[in-house]
């Protein structure tokens, strides 16, 4: 028995529920944080959590809901709510989840979908069932190489179902069948009642109302998942979530990659062309002051957050002239783990005038954020130069210009 | 120049302001955390964390407002907001303050005061400035036995000034001059534009509103204390916030205790007889079910949350037949440090009927929840036999029973 879920039939638009989010498209549901302040809080309240769903919402009754765990297992299995609540260890982790699409809205020019500024990230507790205990259970496969896919309960018969595929070692080492987000069962809108949380991964990889999940030799690609009971699994998988530059035609298809990292597949001279959208890049963002604020007195405090995928943040750098010049911040705890946002602080002694803020991160591998994106005509598809890749439909923009705020200081 | 505070004109009642709470008294703001669900979230969101205010919630205007330094420093001090955010490092804690009055309605014959229940707690992130950082700036002295007291901004003219003491010792090793809670400016109610944080102790001790910062050879005791410019500074200290049975006279007032552990002192058989209120003591409480729900299924989460001031929680036992045999619970992570809660769960498989389901906390030095209050006869000063002492004021309550809930297990 899980305890009392959020009610189904809790109507109202999607501002009067989320007060905190700015709304893109109200159905679906799509908003994102509204103020930049608002990620300044260590966890992100449930209803100040970006929203991102593709179809619709489906309404789901959790003591009827089922995960199917499928393939390459002992034992197929269909796990009622209450025995993935109970009959499993029960753990947390606290995770800074982003979409693939924030910042896209800094693209030029437009790249396709919603225009995500800063706010579609969010950083929550998590609470669920381990997966590599539901995988032990039922005598889950542990070969090097195999995948995990999750197949989500979001799609209407006529469209592509939302299916994800993560490499089963990431599976095995921390994701989490989620039922609680801040220690309540979470909302319709992220995922009630079942996700799969991918610690440090973008968002797309958290598959929300899962249904199914199934041990694979590959990623879901092939006629099989195409057209599997007539629809498309492979969609959210091999077309979209990929980095595609505007001369590329449709990014090959790939049953494997060798590499999980983002950034790496971004780089290496071999290997797969367009980026899967797997674990997050290094990002910052100040959270004070506000944008177009006007300020005075001879210190200014400046305070912002930080985080890197599975990555720890090592650095962040202030900048208060747009860019040209840096100097290091200083972080503030409470350490949240390594899948949680850091956040910084900057005393700033200004001269009167306006100045154009920025910050940006390092993380433990030496990787930083880049000043721009890229002209589409420059065919991009890593990080060069100081530039992110302008791809087509506008992913993983973690570059620091012009995430910054501009402010006015008074004499 | 410090961002943006809480406007100070912002108006609305108690309960428009805080929706999560239940309110005790609306003048001056007095409320609780309104249901146990909401101590699950592992930091409590600022509009549900209790309020305890004694004579009125001042307006203050934080750019206009000072610290004074004063008492065994090399140089006395003002300090602005902008100096104490700006001039100094910045740390932040995570904090389960408790109201030493939480649980006073469990007392039997009631006890003096406000009837709170289990939600004057509250588990949030504390940001500002260490105060060793502000003592050492400023040559505080450091000998052994010295105290600090810390002068709050609460009292109108003709009131007790709320003024509290704590060695030095203590305010040296954790405690903060706090500007923000959550990551946000704290609301008027909980001590903005700056409050003294005093991780791990009753919430008393966190002075609101900082006024004076005196470091002294003593607690606040004696005439110039209790007639100093014809107000009382002692009150809160000497008086108040003292564990009293019934047939007790006022407490000795004491310019020194040996120890700070509330515990030890209610139980060792020398020193105070009158115990301060200092460290907070071990508790705990089921956040689920809710006290009276219905309940069905073959196996049934159970889950709750535990502290100990300044000690870890090492051990939550649950019992589902009100306290008679007990079952180990399983703590769930985040760890967010020592000062803050741990969210525990228990997996019950039940018999249909009414059950009272209890939850018994023990932290590391050993010393666990007693089962019950004492009767007001028994003049019990300390923790004996299971038992709390019933006292005058109706401070400490951390016995399990009745803090319980009774649930319905349908067949």
């Amino acid at each position: 028995m899980a305890p009392d879920g959020p009610d189904p039939r809790r109507r109202g638009s999607l501002t009067e529920r989320y007060p905190g989010l700015d709304v893109l498209v109200d159905e679906p549901p799509n908003a994102q944080t509204a103020a930049r302040s608002n990620l300044a809080t260590p966890i992100t309240p449930r209803d100040e959590h970006f929203v991102r769903v593709h179809h619709r919402t489906p309404e789901i009754d959790a003591d009827e809901w089922t995960v199917s765990l499928a393939g390459l297992v002992e034992d197929e299995a269909e796990l009622s709510m209450e025995e993935l609540r109970c009959a499993f260890p029960t753990e947390s982790v606290v995770h800074t989840m982003e979409c693939s699409g924030n910042g896209r809205t800094y693209f030029e020019p437009d790249a396709e979908g919603d225009q995500w500024s800063f706010g579609a990230v969010g950083n929550a507790v998590w609470t669920g069932t381990p997966m590599s205990a539901v995988l032990d259970e039922y005598g889950g496969a542990t070969d090097d190489g195999l995948w995990l896919s999750a197949m989500g309960g979001e799609a209407p018969p006529d469209k592509d179902v939302f299916c994800r595929s993560i490499p089963l070692a990431k599976v095995r080492e921390d994701c989490l069948l989620a039922y609680e987000m801040n220690g309540a069962p979470m909302a319709p809108e992220h995922g009630y009642p079942v996700r799969l949380v991918v610690p440090g991964w973008f968002g797309n990889n958290s598959v929300k109302w899962v249904e199914e999940i199934r041990v694979m030799d590959g990623m879901v690609e092939g006629e099989a998942w195409t057209d599997r009971d007539g629809q498309d699994y492979t969609q959210y998988q091999q077309s979209s979530y990929r980095i595609v530059p505007d001369q590329d035609e449709q990014p090959d298809r790939h049953r494997s990659v060798d590499t999980v990292s983002t950034y790496d597949q971004m780089t290496e001279d071999e290997g797969v062309r367009n980026a899967y959208l797997f674990d997050q890049l290094v990002k910052s963002l100040l959270t004070t002051p506000e944008d177009g604020a006007t300020l005075s007195g001879p210190r200014i405090e400046l305070s912002g957050v930080a985080w890197s995928g599975e990555d720890a943040v090592e650095r962040v750098e202030v900048s208060t002239d747009g860019g040209e010049s840096w100097d290091e911040a200083t972080f503030v705890g409470p350490d949240l783990g390594r899948y949680a946002l850091d956040r910084f602080r900057y005393v700033w002694e200004p001269e009167p005038g306006e100045h154009t803020l920025c910050s940006r991160a390092t993380d433990e591998r030496g990787r930083t954020q880049p000043a721009t994106v890229s002209d589409p005509e420059d065919e991009l598809r890593g990080i060069e130069n100081d530039e992110f890749p302008w791809n087509v439909k506008g992913y993983g923009n973690n570059a620091y210009r012009p995430l910054g705020v501009t402010v006015e200081v008074e004499a």
